[in-house]
């Protein structure tokens, strides 16, 4: 079928919207009707070039909501109609990972998904007779796309696809990482490092676990009006803080931290997020991405008195199981996610929002179909 | 009181053997008679001048076992004719640290005891009205030594005091790192870094938590027949292995370990264990000692991927509770003690003790008063 697609052809330049080729779903695959997608940071950053991994020509996107439209031979738990969001973690339920209650990583079809293939390790979308590469196993950027069936999260009909279309990847990072990693209890204390999206989502997470003390840390003071009203209850700018940021944070929290969590992707801040946590418990989780190569370090000392030193991936949410629970929390008004997609626009103007991020004028920007 | 004890004048000097005077017990102190003591890296590391925080004149030594002769008002846990064993981390049962189930490391006469004093700030030890200061809250170095009443470990009356004192410190580092802080489960697999003292311990603990592959690395040959008997399964000496130790490691695990030690305070070691221990699940405790200033790296993309990097201190056992336990353990030949004590002598002969130390030659020397 032919398909309105924002395709990457090379690093470095703007997204074309073009009509590509896409052929039907194969054995255990599902043919989705896209009708939302956010842009991420993670989009952004492979276009650019920057991700070593980065492959093209792709159609990127990886934070979209849709409509089963079709499904392949062997495909058990969707049928058409069904409302899902693509998974770029899937779930097959089957492999050790799926099978060892300590990860969400399942590692089913990692690497053909990291070539940018299908799992029998073709394309599903061509332009002018040569393949086109998928993306993280999505390719919400199109409004139809091929996905397995392992890694579609099956959601309630009445949930609005330009909203939670979010929860396919910033949401659930940050509250999964909350919830789901660090498990945090109630009446705990946390910091948290850049209130952006992710930040912000981590901090609404903070508040659904009934943390006590939720200190937020921004250069920026245009962030604190939003997270104070996502559940944060002290904000500390670094540049407004006389000496070192660390022992203020310790000084604050009344000792360190329980849990802090890194939401930038600076190796220095991680060690400044480990080194606030509290001696003998406190727990130090890394959602942001680091430049390639890039490593973080710091005296042994600080593990062998207590800190934890653990990362987060997707929240480390099993996206079948997790994910709908999610939109459920959404629905119930549990969390806000409205208030994070500060721009929409349609497919053809895909280019603005990364625009728009670069110059740090939107949270999220969703492109609806 | 008079007391025959090892008194530690001045940085890499060798101890002489001393007639000390003690006081007696004050309010919720204890005092005991050593009747023997291990001799243990940590007093290395402080006698040699290494440890920044070490104090002199000093009277060294903290890992001991003995006999409760007197005890201070207000001490109602202890009586005279007890058998206990020293703890250099207390468990005090009521400071913030003792009521937090993820800790050991309680608080409560920390300041003191890392001034080298009893927790009112003075010492009981002194030579010709000088004062002679305490270490670690413990100075087994001393026939007989004034120790706090949460500072001591009351055991069973039958369990040889020229073996349970290792409790006092190797043995409850290593087998506590497997038990106590990293929780190993039944049928885990490996790896630890050091077949020393607390390697042999580590290793020993995983074989009582049942684990199913234990990997011992060392670069000394020599350490693999008594590391077997201990319950290693695979050795590997790093010199024999072609290529990077890492891969060969999560090669030989069939994908990473589940749990990796660090038993030998060097931190590109450090990284190895980390970076060897599973994706997705993997924990990496860090025991050794680092030199000062010494610090660990590595890309956060380990942690993100969901390894766990911590550290243990004590083993993670809450003395008074733990201790006792081990002691049990030891009684009803769980664990061996026997072969690792390689060495005893006499008070006089102390100074032996460190030069088999420097040497490679004890695996643990236990001076017997």
């Amino acid at each position: 079928m032919k398909v309105k697609a924002a395709v990457a052809h090379q690093a470095g330049k703007p997204l074309t919207i073009e009509t590509v080729d896409l052929e039907g779903p194969r054995f255990g695959e599902v043919l989705v009707e896209i009708k939302a997608t956010g842009v991420c940071h993670t989009d952004e950053f492979t276009l650019s070039g920057a991700d070593p991994e980065g492959l093209f020509p792709a159609i990127l996107g990886h934070e979209g909501a849709g409509v089963v439209v079709d499904v392949g031979p062997g495909v058990t738990t969707l049928k058409k109609g069904d409302h899902v969001i693509p998974l770029y973690t899937p779930e097959c339920r089957q492999c050790e990972y799926c099978l060892n209650p300590k990860t969400n990583l399942c590692q089913a079809i990692r690497s053909t998904q990291g070539q940018g293939l299908m799992p029998d390790g073709s394309s599903r979308f061509s332009l002018d007779g040569k393949p086109v590469l998928h993306y993280m196993g999505t390719s919400t950027f199109a409004q139809y796309t091929v996905v397995p069936e392992i890694a579609l999260a099956k959601i309630r009909e009445d949930a609005p696809f330009d909203k939670v279309c979010y929860i396919g990847c910033g949401v659930t990072t940050g509250i999964g990482a909350v919830i789901f990693t660090a498990k945090v209890e109630v009446g705990s204390k946390a910091v948290v490092f850049g209130l952006g999206g992710i930040g912000l989502n981590v901090i609404q997470g903070l508040r659904l676990a009934g943390a006590d003390m939720i200190v937020g840390v921004d250069l920026n003071p245009a962030r604190e009006a939003m997270a104070r009203k996502f559940g944060m209850t002290h904000f500390v700018n670094p540049s407004e803080v006389e000496g070192d940021l660390v022992p203020y944070l310790v000084s604050l929290t009344k000792g360190g931290a329980d849990y802090t969590f890194e939401c930038i992707g600076n190796v220095k801040v991680m060690r400044q997020a480990l080194e606030c946590a509290h001696k003998g418990w406190g727990t130090s989780v890394i959602i942001g991405v680091a430049p390639a190569g890039a490593e973080i370090s710091t005296r042994p000392f600080q593990l062998v008195t207590g800190r934890n030193w653990r990362g987060s991936a997707f929240g480390g949410a099993r996206g079948r199981t997790d994910v709908p629970k999610i939109v459920d929390w959404y629905m119930e008004g549990k969390i806000d996610i409205d208030s994070l997609i500060t721009h929409t626009m349609p497919l053809e103007k895909i280019n603005d929002a990364f625009d728009l991020m670069h110059r740090g004028e939107s949270i999220r920007s969703v492109v609806v179909y």
